[in-house]
């Protein structure tokens, strides 16, 4: 019975692609809360979305869609506790796992958003968030150094490092072709034209 | 011999490991640039890298790491096309390639160093700089949104985003679930321990 449960399950999943994520509980709790938060339809199609589509639509690797999905689920529980901190409700997201955050549709729709967000993030998104800080802190500090761009110290010291760096990025480069090479070796170990 | 010495440079590369990856004119070319940019060994040694090499050093996917050298990269650039512009040069990037930059060591070490960076990023990191423009700016812009917390068209609006960004979240996580079964699965079909 369970492993008939669990066939269906992926099943679904394949049949109905990546919309079976999201569970109708999910989708009624959403849309309980959109009439709780009611805004004009000039506001909501203004052509400026809270979070981009741009990159999620994009064809970027995986892993840099997921490093971006952890400052967006973050987001998201920042949002949804300022909404429960807010009247009617003046509650916390502490107060959603025991019950006190209220025993109304708006704090039980928001508790359960808020879990399900929490859940995904810490489940799943976790592990990245240490590289999503070092890649968003690195990024923003190599674009800071246009400021120093003329003191010779930057530059005498920027030189010192580039040895080390410029190497990096060779190996960087000869690692990828590397990976390239084995992965068109295994294709031609599962595809061999000998004949 | 065109075999032979392919070869050879594949063993080198092999044997010394990525260190081989910085040609001995390049290694002289940054060593006469720091006898010209000569600075105090307490401004050297002051533990304020100009590049952190934190990022590089983890254990950060190779795609990351290969995004952020594309900053480093650009940075390393317009570093030394800011050395080319101050005296006694008074030149510029461009004129490296015609040898209008100068004649004497300070010109001649400036554009070889300079063409190196910027061959190595036009030829392996270019096609990164979208993903590295769309990664920075989104997380960026999710910062951003802790100043409009207390909004509550920001709450509704992405409330309505939710459905699609958790479904987009539930997706990525289930497609690297997908990739690490494929791998497992590869890796059993190569070790069969049916015996």
């Amino acid at each position: 019975m369970a492993r008939a449960v669990v066939c269906l399950s992926i099943c679904l999943s394949v049949c109905l692609g990546s919309s079976s994520h999201i569970s109708i509980k999910m989708n009624q709790s959403i849309n309980s809360l959109l009439q709780h938060y009611p805004i004009s339809d000039d506001d909501r199609y203004n052509g400026k979305p809270v979070f981009s589509k741009d990159l999620l639509g994009s064809k970027m690797e995986d892993w840099g869609k997921r490093v971006f999905m952890v400052s967006v689920l973050e987001a998201y529980e920042k949002l949804l506790g300022q909404m429960l901190s807010e009247p009617p409700l003046n509650s916390s997201a502490q107060n959603c796992s025991d019950g006190r955050a209220g025993t109304g549709p708006l704090a039980h729709s928001l508790c359960f958003v808020l879990r399900a967000v929490r859940d995904l993030r810490r489940h799943h998104y976790r592990s990245l968030e240490p590289d999503r800080n070092k890649l968003l802190g690195g990024l923003q500090a190599v674009q800071k150094i246009q400021e120093d761009i003329k003191r010779r110290v930057v530059w005498s010291k920027a030189l010192w490092e580039l040895q080390w760096l410029y190497q990096e990025a060779s190996s960087l480069v000869e690692k990828r072709a590397q990976r390239r090479r084995r992965r068109r070796q295994a294709q031609r170990v599962k595809n061999p034209q000998r004949g």
